[in-house]
């Protein structure tokens, strides 16, 4: 079971070699949105993504127990952070990656020395190839978001903040399989979580349990969390957790904070990144004032190819 | 004429009204050019460049002798800061704008505020529009590069970096039409500065008075400095000072930066931004080793239609 006092190992350890990453703003934002925005910038994170959290922490659970090497499959990020964190650790790395993945990450992964081995982009494709190999070598797989270390290693992100600010507003968060919120609630029960989906991932209800839903890959923009199912772990953890709220945003809205934090923030981030911001925007639409004057946007990665237009 | 005393006393002022902006660097970046590249990152100043400064300081000049008003003529970034800081001294302003400049550019000098008049996209055309108003209805001429007020305005960013450093390395600077050059090297006349220039500029000859060019806008995609004359204030600067270099760089080679900085750095800069850049990675590229550890290149706005492609 991942809990709190996990985080705060693995963030004891992840603090040492990652960035703290900056808080950025925008009084143009501010403005619009109608309350003070600070943007947690883990783009500028190393490998480009918070993914480096997880994946540090995961390279010392396995060295400490011993390892043949890891292997992982990831449609990027994951990727880029597991292969660089493997080199720092001097372990071996091998990443599954579904064919049709942005030629910038797999370029980055290579780049950090990894091998690569491609697969269909189907989620059982990818599982299963990812699981074969492992066993077939004797690697240690590394998942992009439902294991303990994973969910352990990506809330220390909460305990940064906890450390940058003497109170730490509401949090915007985009959820994939739900590595980054399920760690972050456990590092901070006590802080509102705006959790941010596209459409059709039925969050609420996956978190409330009240619907099963299939695995597949959403059609959004946001590639970093095209993976519609939480996993059980992370589903335990936001369905315990007080303080949640989960807002949908069409892909409009997400293209639309997109342009605003490439022209008003000047941040080169990745179309996930601009969903907690759309999710912001969403509520301050909706209601004639935000129930708070501060609030926690996460610049989830920076990884996008140069192509990429909007 | 312009002096080192003037740049103090326009930092004094500046400096209490304006960001006082990163320096954010990579190591990715770092280990491709073969030294420490410290960015500037003006693109964070107020408005989106470091014309802001020269902005602020003609507002001080002309409210302090008495002004009905400002006027200027811009393909852009000049125009937004300009319009920004009259709105910030509660002056009226007006901005000439040639057919062709960028949507974003424009809808940002509307959004200022300020009175837009356009012009056809020559430089003649441009000046003799903004003068022909400004006689007509008794205006304020703030010039974007040439004027003393303008120079001792840029040169703050040179003070900046010396409050920021303690010790200031070699700086790369884009060259328009010299203002910021010229301010910078008022500022810091022991350090070596890398004019970097697009082709057919001929910064080399017109600063040793070699050959009197023709005005004509450069055909390069770094729209912020196509402006090709140095004027004779600058020029006289430039000229007086030692430790001037000058660098030539291909809109490929400025190209090849932006990518660097928007998919290394994350940053969103606009393509004259990417100059600097170029320059340090051809000297690099020239030499076996580069002639110094550390490097500056100025950031110099982020002023960018989210349409562009590179
Ligand atoms: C940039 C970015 N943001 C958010 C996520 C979602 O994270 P999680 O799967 O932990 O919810 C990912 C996952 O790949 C990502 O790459
Ligand atoms: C972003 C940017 N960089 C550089 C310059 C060149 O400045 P100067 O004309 O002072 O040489 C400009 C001028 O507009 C600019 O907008």
């Amino acid at each position: 079971m991942a809990t709190a006092t996990g985080v705060q190992r693995a963030h004891d350890h992840i603090k040492t070699l990652l960035v703290h990453t900056p808080i950025l703003t925008s009084s143009t934002i501010d403005g619009l949105v109608g309350c003070k925005v600070l943007f947690k910038s883990e783009h500028l994170q190393k490998t480009g993504s918070f993914k480096a959290r997880g994946a540090v922490h995961n390279m010392k659970i396995v060295t400490e127990r011993g390892t043949k090497g890891v292997i992982t499959h990831s449609s990027g990020n994951h990727g880029q952070a597991v292969a660089w964190a493997a080199r720092a650790a001097g372990v071996g790395c091998t990443v599954v990656v579904p064919e049709g993945a942005p030629a910038a990450k797999l370029a980055a992964i290579e780049g950090y020395g990894a091998r690569i081995v491609r697969c269909e982009n189907t989620p059982a494709s990818r599982a299963s190839t990812c699981s074969s190999l492992a066993e077939a070598e004797g690697l240690d797989e590394i998942h992009p978001c439902y294991s303990i270390d994973t969910i352990e290693g990506q809330g220390s992100l909460g305990l940064e903040l906890k450390e940058q600010l003497s109170s730490v507003p509401p949090i915007f968060i985009a959820v994939g399989g739900g590595g980054l919120a399920s760690g972050i609630a456990l590092a901070l029960p006590d802080t509102p979580l705006y959790l941010v989906e596209p459409e059709e991932k039925k969050l609420t209800q996956q978190i409330d349990g009240s619907e099963e839903v299939q695995q597949l890959s959403l059609p959004t923009i946001a590639d970093g969390i095209r993976t519609r199912v939480v996993g059980p772990e992370n589903k335990r953890i936001l369905a315990e957790s007080k303080n949640i709220h989960v807002i949908t945003v069409s892909e409009a809205e997400i293209r639309a904070a997109m342009v605003l934090i490439w022209t008003r923030l000047k941040q080169h981030v990745e179309p996930t990144a601009a969903v907690p911001l759309a999710g912001l925007i969403k509520l301050s639409s909706q209601s004639p004032s935000l129930p708070f004057q501060e609030a926690i946007v996460i610049l989830c990665g920076g990884n996008v190819d140069v192509s990429f237009t909007l």
